[in-house]
C-alpha cells in the first residue's frame, strides 16, 4: 500500500475510479489512432525585455551594437474542437525543451498530442533561456575581445549522458538499469539529443518563464478558455507554484512532476495554493537515488502542510496506483500514454470544466 | 516588366495561370478558415554526433565531463489526410528558428499550416546549433576556469534590431521605412522576439544540417511520401543546393527564398542540379540594398548557367509576378499568403505530384 499519507483516501480512490470509466482505456494504453481535427494551432511569445548590448558580435558580417530581446518564453499550443476541459501548459526541465513533450524517442505519440485528442487545449513552452526562447550572448563577446575577465561568463550547462543517468533514474548509476525501468533505453541516442545548453543558473529569481507563465494563464482565459493548469517536470517543478503564488489569474490548477522543489513549509506562504488543486506526481525508485529521495521527503512536507492550511494539494507515487517502474522521464517510459490518462482523469476529478 | 531574363517565359507564364486556378484564391488571399484535420503530427531529430567533453559544467550541480550529442536537427512535421503532393521542408535564415515559418508576428497562420491546408506534408526544421538543436558549450566553460583562452571562445552572434532593419529590408536603415512595405512592423516586438544568439560561425562547412537534410529527405521518401522539396531562407540558401550536390536521393525540387548565396557558376559543379526544379525567389527593394543586390545577380547568374547546363532553374521577384513591397521576411508580410498560394502554385506546375 501506500507510503503517501498524504493523500486524502477519498480523492484518490474517485481519481482511480475515473481511469478507465472516463477514457475507457485498457491496462496497457493503445495509441490513439486516426486523424486528428483541431480547431486551431499556432506558436507566439509571452515575456520578454529589450536589452542593449555593444557585444553582440565579434563577425564582420554582423554589427556589434544594438537591441535584443531576451527572457521571452516560447509557446506552442493546439486547441482541440471539443475544447471542453481548461487548457494545460506543459513546462519542460533542465536541459531539455518543449520536445520533451513530444513525439517519445522511440516514436510515439507524446503527451503534446495525447492531451489535444482528450479535449485539452494544450500549451508547450520552452523556457526562458532555452531552445526557441533567446538568450543574451554579450558576454561571451564581452570575453571573448578582452573587456570583460573569463571568470564573468555565464555558467553555462550541458548535462553529460552518463552522470544525467541517475538522474533521469535509468538506474542506480550508468550503465546500470534499475529492473523493469520502463524507459525506452533502446531509443536512448535520440533521447540524448533532446538535450541542450542550459542557461538557467544566468537568469534571475523568479526565472523569467515564472511571470512569463502568468502571463500566459491569463492570455488564455481572455482567449475564452477555462482557464490553466500548469504542468511542470523536474528543475521547472517550483515554477507553477511561483506562479501562482505571483498571481492566480487563470490557473485552475497546479501539477508538479518529479519536482526538483516543492515551497518550503518552513518558509514559505501557503496561502496562495488555498482551494487550488495541486498534484505533485512522482514514478519509481524515487528512494532510491540520493538526488530525488530528500525533494520526495520536501514535497510531502509541503502537500501536508498546504492541507492543513486549506489547500486541496495530492502527492502521488505511480506505484500506488498501480503504475510500477517509471523513470524520471515518465511521459517518454513506455506506458507514458498510461500514465497520461491517469492524468487526465485526475484533472477531470480534480479541476472539472466550469459550467 | 520583369528584370528577370534567366525564367523561361513559358514555364512563368504557367504558374501564373495555375494561381486562382488549382487554390482559387481572390488577389487578397483570405485565411484558410475552419478546422484543420491531419494524417498525423510528431518530431524528431536527423544527424548528430557524440562529443566528449570534461568542461560540461561549472556548477556543483552538474558534473563536467561526460558525452553530450550536438550537430543533431530537430524535425517538426504535419502530414495531411489527403498528402497527395512532395513535402515541403522549411529552412530558417540567421539568428533565427523553425519560428519563422509559423503563426505571423502579427498573429496570422504561418506558412506551416498553410501549406498542410494545401496538401503539402510539412517539416520545419531548427538548424544544427539553434533553438531545440543543441550546442556545445563546453569552450565557454574551458575558458571560464582558466583552462583555454578567451580568443577561443566560439564567435556567438545575435543580431541586433538597428542593423538588421536593413537586412529584413524593412527600410534603407533603422528606423525608416520603404514606402508600401508589407511587413507587419506594429508588431515588431513579437518579430524581435523570434531572434536567438546563433552558433553557424561555430560549425563546420558545409554546416552539419546539410547532411542532415540529406539524412531528412531519404527518411521523407522511405516514410511512402513523394519525395522533399527544400526550402530555404536567407542564411539558409546556399543549404539545398549543398544537400542536392551531396546526393540527390529523395530531393524533388529546390525553392531558396532570398539566399544569402547561391552556387558559384565560376567556382561550383553544376551537375547536381541538372533536370531538378529549383526556383530563386525575391521580394521587392533589392536592388536598393548593398547587403542584397550582389547577392541577386549572382543568383541570376547561377541560374542561367544551370539552365545552359541542362537545368530546370527560374529566378523570381515577387513584382514581376504581382506582388510589391515584400519586405526580407516575406513569409511574414502582410500578403504572406498570398506569396504561399502562388508558391503552392508554382510547386505544383514544376514539381508535380508523381502519378
Amino acid at each position: 500500500m501506500s507510503e503517501d499519507n498524504t493523500t486524502p483516501p477519498r480523492r484518490r480512490l474517485a481519481a482511480i475510479a475515473l481511469i478507465g470509466s472516463l477514457l475507457a482505456l485498457p491496462a496497457a494504453a493503445a495509441e490513439p489512432a486516426g486523424p486528428l481535427t483541431i480547431a486551431r494551432q499556432g506558436s507566439f511569445f509571452v515575456g520578454g525585455r529589450s536589452v542593449a548590448s555593444d557585444t553582440l558580435s565579434t563577425l564582420p558580417a554582423y554589427a556589434p551594437s544594438g537591441t535584443i530581446s531576451v527572457d521571452q518564453v516560447y509557446v506552442r499550443y493546439q486547441i482541440p474542437v471539443e475544447a471542453k476541459r481548461p487548457a494545460i501548459v506543459l513546462i519542460h526541465g533542465c536541459c531539455l525543451t518543449g520536445k520533451t513533450w513530444e513525439t517519445t524517442p522511440d516514436g510515439r505519440m507524446g503527451w503534446d498530442e495525447f492531451f489535444v485528442r482528450a479535449g485539452f487545449p494544450t500549451y508547450v513552452i520552452d523556457q526562458a533561456g532555452r531552445g526557441r526562447s533567446a538568450v543574451d550572448p554579450s558576454r561571451i563577446n564581452a570575453v571573448k575581445t578582452g573587456q570583460a575577465a573569463p571568470e564573468t561568463l555565464p555558467p553555462v550547462v550541458s548535462a553529460g549522458q552518463e552522470p544525467a543517468w541517475a538522474i533521469f533514474r535509468f538506474g542506480p548509476k550508468y550503465p546500470e538499469v534499475f529492473p523493469g525501468m520502463q524507459f525506452p533505453l533502446e531509443a536512448q541516442a535520440e533521447f540524448w539529443k533532446q538535450m541542450v545548453a542550459d542557461w538557467a543558473a544566468t537568469l534571475p529569481t523568479p526565472n523569467p518563464t515564472v511571470p512569463a507563465l502568468s502571463e500566459l494563464a491569463k492570455t488564455i482565459e481572455k482567449t475564452g478558455l477555462d482557464g490553466a493548469i500548469l504542468i511542470s517536470h523536474s528543475q521547472s517543478g517550483i515554477y507553477p507554484f511561483q506562479t501562482a503564488a505571483l498571481d492566480r489569474a487563470g490557473i485552475r490548477g497546479l501539477v508538479a512532476i518529479e519536482p526538483a522543489a516543492c515551497p518550503d513549509p518552513a518558509k514559505d506562504d501557503l496561502a496562495p495554493y488555498r482551494d487550488l488543486p495541486i498534484l505533485v506526481l512522482w514514478g519509481d525508485y524515487v528512494e532510491r537515488v540520493p538526488r530525488w529521495a530528500p525533494r520526495l521527503k520536501l514535497c510531502r512536507a509541503f502537500v501536508e502542510a498546504a492541507n492543513k492550511a486549506g489547500g486541496m494539494a495530492e502527492l502521488v507515487l505511480l506505484p500506488d496506483v498501480g503504475m510500477a517502474c517509471n523513470s524520471h522521464m515518465l511521459m517518454q517510459d513506455r506506458n507514458s500514454l498510461d500514465v497520461a490518462a491517469w492524468l487526465a482523469a485526475w484533472l477531470d476529478a480534480h479541476v472539472p470544466p466550469r459550467p
